[in-house]
């Protein structure tokens, strides 16, 4: 791991998280925006869009090999597949990758974000928000969302098929598996909180939605903000824990 | 096999169908129950989200090859693939998974199980009911569904590359297929009884509702509850005397 | 292939077409039938429930390289792939796979056949007809449906990895590109004639709607019927010519 | 590359796209005409159907590796993978495809053209149109789709298993990759223009709707025309010069 070019590692978590975040937001505002034409598709399209999106930041990303999300890095952190140095600049690149994204994905539907006349509709483009809010139950949700995203990563790489966090630990049909995990997650366990289970992927666009102009736009949410950050990093580190006792080795 | 490590072997099958039934509910309690943000995305969801369901409990039990199914379970006993005291602890830790996977999916769903008035949606989520009740019909029905499923994991296991019940037997895109299977049953065999398919995914969480304090909940169907056990049962034990017979060898 | 046992042979196409019947005529049963898990699920998932029916087929004929198709049949012997006899074996074996399939199909569903009101319904989990009838058109639309069909077996057979007709010429993430092109033909080109592309699939069901004793049933549409055996031949035939001078060798 | 043997280059090009614009313009028809089986099945189906569309068209240009898009094809261009011949080649094989592509499409839906009274559907099946008509922001929304596109094809080759515009690069399970690429581009990114993506695929069907004696067919839109052409090919270019920057190599 010395060898890691650290300038290329930020650039790849950064790209990745940036169209992570453009493909996941797109998919959001193409449904819920007005006169879209993905106008009203439905959760399921929600939720294999955001497959799609994780699938393809994480082929922009080689280098790195994909993280694109703090709770995954926190995973490796514990396990060792990762250094602190490596983790801190994931964090910071994830982040400010997925402002960008959200920025692009703002301009990608300018003008829909113009028509659409409800606060809410925007705001939900860029951030996660509970169906019924209860923030220890909400909590609750990302956390076992977030252990299962986390614990299946460490599946894969048990398999030795698949290693997030190692450089070209995925490929084009690799990346496949990844991206149905996370429709899963959010056809099954998506539906109180909208599965955030990556802090980055909400905080970044909550970021964004609150320093972009944009026309008509509410409160960004902060007092939910924590969920989404808190409840990912919680589960992640679960899963990095359970992770050696539950899966038998192969 | 006088090597299998018998704990590793139980833990493996209890995750891997305690994740089956935390995402198989999941997306039942996603289309079903009220507020959430997949509420009525229809029976195209469900199957899918069943499907990827299958596919994450297979990864996340790869020490004893996903079986996570009493059907299964008892084709590959049938066949020789596993011995008498696998059989039993691969039941055992399924039911056993199911009903944890079940308790899961409550915690995940609380707020919306609470807000939901229809007692026959929550039990909906844990489990299955005939669309027209007639014990012989729905009988047949699951025999059926289960004897395709049976009868193409041993297809799979001809073709070499997919051995359900063999350690690391299933790897992150050979279990793909597996997936798309499941998804393919609900879809064409699925509409009249909700397709169980397998009796641990059926009893475990039909125990759960009955013992979880669900606020409003009806009563747990026990009259039915035979149904999707001996269905699936008898479908698994036809496909194992059948499959020799049918399929070609390669 | 002087050595293929034409016993296994045609038991490997009778058993493979029965499950692409079971699960294709299922999933129309699913979606059109009354009271259904799946009612009005929609075309989309028709199209779904075909590709995955076709996977299926496939995987449990292993022995005869999962052709289940009179027009892709007719395609190999143009070509060369498989002899005149094996042509011969195989498209009786598909036809009579297919009746049984469409038996099975009915079994699953007996009640919902039982409670549909509309013959047309009924009729249409069986066999094809056109949205617009208009034999010419009708007769064009199959024809180009099929080319594309068997045009892109040959460009299979072309890199390699997917032999239909040859054993063991798929497998199971191999049939994975059949089934997706399937599904792809289903939702571009199935809308005037719900797209057999296959005459076994087609005409078995169509007679065993007609011998069976299904509640309430009307015609069976004979005059329909060589449409669809008759396009899908043409479109194979012409496929198994054009597919030596437009694919380009590798 | 001096071996190429153009005339097969041309033919691979023109089969592809021709298939490329059959089925892609075929699930707009099936979604938009009056009385197809598959009316109102929305923009996801459309979005799936697209994807299998580039899958199929992918697979049946095997000998120039699958490019068929002038906005690819001028980032191999940029980055040296293809020379200026081959380039101008494509370009002219690929919108001579897309219009006869297009004219099949005609073909298979014919009937449903002769039925559906709204001019607007007619157009749209052919060529795609803005949901908000604003060419500054139309075009950007196109940069931005194309630029995604063309740089997951970048990060494709980064990986070595998939190489657009290399003689058998692609295969039947690595086209699978790009065709979810594509399907996530629409969902995500397509609700602003319908996302051409393609200059060929607008351009193509655009000169087929205005050539062709469709009943009732209104004007073809050539003030929007150069949006689906321009936008295209600058996201293309950008991404060519971007990818080196951006990629990190494995």
């Amino acid at each position: 791991m010395e060898t890691v070019n650290l300038g290329l590692y930020f650039t790849s978590e950064f790209v990745g998280t940036a169209l992570l975040a453009l493909f996941g937001c797109g998919v959001v505002a193409n449904v819920a925006l007005a006169k879209t034409k993905g106008n009203a598709g439905g959760f399921a399209m929600v939720t294999w869009g955001w497959g799609f999106a994780v699938f393809i930041g994480v082929l922009a990303s080689a280098y790195s090999g994909g993280i694109l999300n703090p709770a995954v890095a926190l995973g490796l952190l514990i396990s060792g597949g990762i250094t602190g140095t490596m983790f801190a600049i994931a964090v910071v690149a994830e982040v400010l990758g997925a402002i960008v994204g959200a920025i692009l994905c703002w301009v990608t539907y300018r003008k829909h974000f113009d028509e659409e006349p409800d606060a809410g509709a925007k705001l939900g483009v860029f951030a996660t928000g509970p169906a019924i809010r209860s923030y220890g139950a909400n909590l609750t949700t990302e956390i076992i969302g977030t252990f299962t995203l986390v614990f299946i990563v460490f599946a894969f790489a048990d398999y030795g098929d698949i290693q997030v966090g190692v450089p070209g630990g995925l490929g084009p049909l690799t990346a496949l598996p990844v991206a149905f995990l996370v429709v899963g997650i959010g056809m099954s366990l998506g539906g109180p909180t909208g599965y955030a289970i990556n802090p980055a992927r909400d905080l970044g666009p909550r970021i964004a939605h609150a320093i972009l102009p944009i026309k008509g736009k509410g409160a960004s949410d902060w007092g939910y903000a924590w969920v989404p950050v808190v409840g990912p990093l919680v589960g992640g580190a679960l899963a990095a824990f359970a992770a050696p006792v539950l899966l038998g080795l192969v």
